[in-house]
């Protein structure tokens, strides 16, 4: 196909020899990998080594013959191998061993979203200081390519928010529970059956995956250092069917959706369910897609959509990045990492419209009560929803507020949590505009 | 904002000497681009020099004092300007100005679509005899970095298909048409009055200014030197409301789609309109905006979208152009523009699906030759449409046809064109699966 046809740019006028790519992790992505750069016969690009942790049987007889299986990784470090595929996921070993790659001059190329939300920073001036390329463009989004697009294609912008959906798994679940009914519990247990949810979903529900390729995405947009722990975090699990009946009369659905903002120097991010009005891009993303709408004072709004997770897209996130590490080499240039280099301050006090929705025990004097204690903040009622037909022991309704500071929306739900009318914690939700 | 604290990566460790910036041409983009200069004060993007015709007229006090402004080609080439920004449009002067730039070892970013259109290859060539840097992501889809993103973003995969809405006055048009149900005629006109529209919109509406930036994506995506000749184009200007009234009943709509193929070593690549599903994401781009999705053997359907055209959004690609230029300089590697080297073989001989509309003074028997002119080809119908409470003079109906090679439906449409019945030419569209 196309491709095949396709040289890196420049390598035929700078080096005759081959840029030589070690796996480091030989599951679903690295086999992708290989498959892929077996198919491209891309002489540039030559895979020499696969490593792996108990690697006899780890082998398959599809990968060229002339390529070294290893379960030593210092077998990588003290052979030629130009690039390092880092595959392995999770931070240790993979930190220190990522740290020994760039150290022994061997460019990285990584997936590992947890190790680059962790240690980005620090791994991107190691591999200035030995003039290696570090790429990670597979960290993010998987096959999309929006940390390019905000690294390189809007490097002239001034980017102000980044919004998007960043965890496929969320989004199967939130899309199931919409379309057929499916309470989260069952939806969550049938995602799980399929394949598309882990054991232990909490890294996915909770927000904290999406928080860590928020903190990269926020790092190269914003160029500070935020910290995946600096990312506020809301489960999608307090979502009911209820919600979605609500959201729909509001000409809205859920969504599970990462924000990072720039505001006055500081950052405000945040993960968690959001109303998302039907017409938003945001809404219109099924299934396990992901997409991230980033806005440029200048550029306005630019979008990135996709196949954000698998094994396949995956590998063409690595193996782009492993052709500017091919191209990196030919240039002779030094590496030009993107730097991070400026502290972050983080806030949450952030103004925005809010979706409230309570369970009551039904009786004369709860709206008073509620909006009383709303109103004491100066939080303005926009719509009071409640849809007939249920029972007034257990009585859903909603309200939505117009846009106030999170703090006074946070001082009002504290004293409301003491109503003895509720049955349950009240959910609350920003509304996008 | 964030990215004023954003130097490019690397300028200050290796040379403390600014990338000279001359814009030539000062219009719309060419003052955008001034002013996003501006505000970014970026110390290693410095605006030195003005070029322009009769350009005391052109002349503004907002810019800074330094830059000099001249009407004279020959000061920027004789001037220690690194970067030379092509604004000017149109194929000559800018051809032989470009030209003569980058032979003046300059490096040269363009917004001309043109220009790259036609001469691309050529210059790309130039560019590299020079060791200088071409940037032209400004010449599609303005501010959102599609071609970044299939250039480098997608090095990875090997495409087999880009399909997008590339020319915001067609979509601008088409959506009024579908939303206030407005004829073609008179939304046109109303866009030429809004200054969506040119005086003369034929370059728009019969699809060349679509099949220039399609010329341009295609050879980045397919590495082919596909002419923008080579690319089929059908005008938009045939569409009636009828037309929508018909493509919702079967839940689609109607968008001017670029479509670029790769097939068993030929390109297909086509212009026009298209019966597009609701679900799809080219369905619900509305007014000017752009969107691309590009179709990977590996990553699958991955999608850029956002501002297509405008001052600001088309200086945002400029100046993300400049950066790279920048570092390309600072890098102190030679020039790596993309080569597209290969003669590209092109076939319209694909299968699709279409849609016919057809308009007749209706009589026994109207059906009965229709559907024997296509089943003489081998074609076979889909569903036949009609809606009620049309006058039997001059009745529109509908039929969809299942996939056929285009040159089957050609032949067909021939014999059928010379069929006393028919009111006017009937209109064939693909329908997009």
């Amino acid at each position: 196909m196309a491709t095949l046809l396709t040289p890196i740019e420049g390598a035929e006028q700078f080096d005759e020899k081959p840029c030589r790519i070690a796996l480091a992790g030989f599951g679903t992505v690295g086999s992708s990998v290989a498959r892929l750069l077996q198919s491209r016969a891309e002489p540039a690009l030559q895979l020499t080594h696969i490593y792996n942790r108990g690697i006899s049987r780890k082998k398959v007889d599809w990968v060229a013959t002339g390529v070294e299986w290893t379960e030593r990784f210092d077998d990588l470090l003290s052979s030629e191998v130009d690039v390092i595929v880092e595959l392995m996921g999770g931070l240790e070993p993979a930190h220190q061993l990522v740290r020994r790659a760039l150290q022994s001059r061997k460019s990285v190329v990584t997936a590992n979203k947890q190790l680059m939300a962790q240690y980005g920073p620090e791994l991107l001036a190691l591999a200035g200081d030995n003039d290696q390329f570090l790429g990670f463009g597979a960290c993010v989004a998987g096959g999309i390519p929006v940390l390019l697009g905000l690294q390189d294609g809007l490097a002239g912008d001034t980017l102000t928010r980044i919004r998007g959906i960043l965890n496929g798994t969320c989004n199967h679940i939130l899309t199931r529970m919409e379309k057929a009914e499916v309470a989260f519990a069952d939806a969550l247990a049938e995602a799980q059956r399929a394949g598309f949810a882990e054991a232990d979903p909490t890294d996915d529900v909770d927000g904290l995956d999406a928080a860590a390729k928020l903190a990269i995405l926020a790092r190269v947009a914003f160029n500070v250092d935020l910290a995946p722990n600096q990312v506020a975090c809301r489960s999608i699990g307090e979502i009911g069917l209820i919600d979605f009946a609500y959201a729909h009369e509001l000409d809205s659905t859920i969504r599970q959706i990462s924000t990072a903002q720039w505001q006055d120097g500081c950052v405000y991010a945040n993960v968690g369910p959001a109303l998302v009005p039907n017409d938003s891009p945001l809404a219109k993303v099924s299934g396990n897609q992901n997409l991230v709408v980033t806005s440029g004072e200048f550029g306005g709004d630019t979008s990135f959509g996709g196949n954000g997770a698998g094994g396949d897209p995956t590998a063409v996130a690595v193996v782009s990045d492993l052709v500017q590490a091919a191209r990196h080499r030919c240039s002779g240039a030094v590496a030009l990492p993107p730097r991070m280099a400026q502290p972050c301050r983080v806030t949450n006090d952030i103004a925005t419209a809010h979706y409230l929705r309570f369970v009551v025990r039904d009786r004369p004097g709860i709206l008073a009560a509620l909006t009383e204690a709303l109103s004491r903040r100066g939080i303005n009622v926009d719509a009071v929803l409640q849809k007939p037909n249920y029972p007034k022991s257990a009585l859903p309704f909603v309200i939505t507020l117009e846009p106030c500071p999170e703090r006074h929306l946070r001082a009002a739900l504290a004293e409301i949590a003491a109503f003895d009318f509720l049955l349950q914690p009240p959910l609350s939700m920003p509304m996008m505009e």
